[in-house]
């Protein structure tokens, strides 16, 4: 089963998967500002494209390019900024 | 705009986008075997997961494990098989 779901009015598409190491979604984000919250602990890679994130505890935003990665604890907010479309592969635990 | 495809009633899907150099799709496969038609060359990276192709003018099908990558020419079609579910990126040119 590959799961499609759409957030933001379809601005964040996402398929879902089991990946050896457990479930995994891979998808792509439209120009914008959006923020996410986690319920499960996150690594986050960038595939194409790049994004600024604000991650938990920080006041600034970061830069991540294409096969850099960022994670996340589980149940924080955080958020997201891209002025191109940006594909990413999100690994939870 | 992210498109979403689905091909072999759900048992590929993707997501088009527009990468920094070109036409991209992210996509999942699951399990199976399946054959593949190009339009443009493509360069297929597996993201996680692996698969085996049996490429143009190649009898022996050859195993492409995470972070492994193939190239095809336009109009060529090629086959894929993989027993667990596997992501890929393809880029076009």
């Amino acid at each position: 089963m590959i799961t499609v779901s759409e957030y933001f009015e379809g601005a964040v598409k996402s398929l879902g998967y089991q990946s050896p190491e457990g479930k995994s979604t891979i998808g792509v984000i439209e120009s914008g500002e959006y923020e996410f919250g986690t319920s499960m602990h996150e690594t986050m890679l960038i595939i194409e494209g790049e994004l600024e994130a604000k991650l938990p505890g920080n006041n600034n935003w970061e830069i991540f390019r294409k096969g850099e990665a960022f994670e996340i604890d589980a149940n924080q907010s955080f958020k997201v900024r891209t002025s191109s479309q940006t594909s990413y592969l999100c690994k939870y635990k």
